[in-house]
C-alpha cells in the first residue's frame, strides 16, 4: 500500500530517530494528521526553534545564553577544577538531578565500541587538556608549571564497556588531575541482598560504611 | 536542572505524542541537536509538508490526489459496495497489506470506551449511510427503493471491547447491508494448539475447513 509522498517521507525520517521503529513512525504521522494543521505547524516551528540552541564551548552541554558557556560552566559558585567526564548529555542530567554535585561536566560523546575515539572526540579531549593546563592552578606544593584539576570523575556506566572506556580515559587524563575517580559501586537504594549479583554485593561489602 | 527554553518546549510537545515518554522526548531532542542544523531544518520542513495531506471524503484515509478521493476509493476496479469499517488508519493498512481484499474501507476513528460515538464519528457514520442509500444500487430482487451495500465487514479487534463495539455498529448498519460480517476467529498462522486459549481453539474447531 503506497502512502502519500509527504506522509512516507516524514515516516522514513522519523524511523531514523533512536528507538522509533517503522510502525511507531507511521502511527506518529497519522496522529499528527489527526491533530490538525495547527498542531503540525506548532511542532514544525518548535523543531525549527532548535536552531537557537547553542553548545557550551567548555563542556558541550546545550544552552541558550548570550555568552559561550552553559548555565553550569558559567556559574561562578561551581568548582571549575572538579570535572565529571560523561558520555551523554542525559548522563549529565541524571547526575545533576541528584543535587549532590557542585563541580562541572565534560561531555565526550558516546565512545565507539572499538574504544578508539572519533576525531571530534579527540579534539574535545584535547580542548579539555588545554583548558586544564592553561586555566586551572594547582594549590598543592610543589606547584607545577602547568595547571592541574583537583579531580576528574569518570562518570561512565559500571558495565564492562564502561570499565574499559574508563581505563582508557584514565591513562589519557592521569597527568591532568590530582585524583581520578569513578562512581561508587554498591547496592542500589531499595536493593535486596538476595537479588544482588556477586560483583555488586562484593563491592557493597568492601565499601561498607 | 533547567533546560534551555527551546529545548524544553519541544520536549514537552514530543511527550504529548503517543508512546513517547518524557525521557525518550529528551533523548530525541538531544539527538536532533547532535545531528545538526540541516537535519533539524529537514525534519521541521517534512512535518510542515504534512499540510499537503488530504483526507478522503469517502473513507477518511489520507491521500495527496488532485480530487477528493483516496487511491482506494478512487480505484474503479475495487468494489464500492463491500465496505470494511475500521477504527484506525493503521488497521486499514494492515488489512490492505494482506493483498486479499478488493473492497473499500471506512475509518470510523477509535470508539470511546463508553461505546458512545463522538459527534464527529456520528457525522462520519451518517455520511456512510447516506452514501450507501444514494449511491449503491441493490442487484437483488425485490429492489429496495434505497441503495444497500453487499457486505459491511466490521474490522474490529477480536477483543471484548472490539466485540462490544461490533455489536453496537451491527445494530446501526444492519439496514444498510445485505450481510454484516466480522474477521474470522481461529488459530493464527504458526499458532500452536498447546498454547492457544480455549476461546480461540473453540473457534478454530467450529470453523475447521
Amino acid at each position: 500500500m503506497r502512502l502519500p509522498d509527504s506522509f512516507q517521507k516524514l515516516a522514513d525520517l522519523l524511523t531514523e530517530l533512536p528507538s522509533i521503529g517503522p510502525r511507531q513512525a507511521i502511527r506518529l504521522v497519522f496522529h499528527l494528521i489527526r491533530e490538525g494543521q495547527n498542531s503540525v505547524q506548532t511542532l514544525s516551528q518548535r523543531i525549527a526553534d532548535l536552531k537557537k540552541i547553542k553548545i557550551c564551548e567548555r563542556c558541550f552541554f546545550v544552552h541558550q545564553n548570550a555568552g559561550a558557556l552553559c548555565d553550569i560552566c558559567g556559574n561562578p559558585s561551581r568548582h571549575q577544577d572538579i570535572i565529571a567526564v560523561v558520555e551523554k548529555e542525559t548522563d549529565l542530567l541524571s547526575l545533576e538531578n541528584t543535587g549532590r554535585y557542585n563541580g562541572r561536566y565534560f561531555i565526550l560523546g558516546e565512545i565507539p565500541k572499538s574504544g578508539i575515539l572519533e576525531d571530534w572526540q579527540k579534539l574535545r579531549l584535547q580542548g579539555l587538556k588545554n583548558f586544564i593546563e592553561k586555566n586551572l592552578v594547582s594549590n598543592s606544593e610543589p606547584r607545577t608549571s602547568n595547571g592541574i584539576a583537583e579531580e576528574i570523575i569518570l562518570g561512565f556506566n559500571l558495565t564492562s564497556v564502561g570499565d574499559f572506556n574508563a581505563s582508557l580515559l584514565e591513562k589519557e587524563l592521569k597527568p591532568f588531575a590530582k585524583k581520578i575517580s569513578r562512581l561508587g559501586r554498591g547496592l542500589p537504594t531499595g536493593g535486596e541482598i538476595e537479588f544482588a549479583d556477586d560483583e555488586t554485593l562484593g563491592s557493597a561489602l568492601e565499601r561498607r560504611d
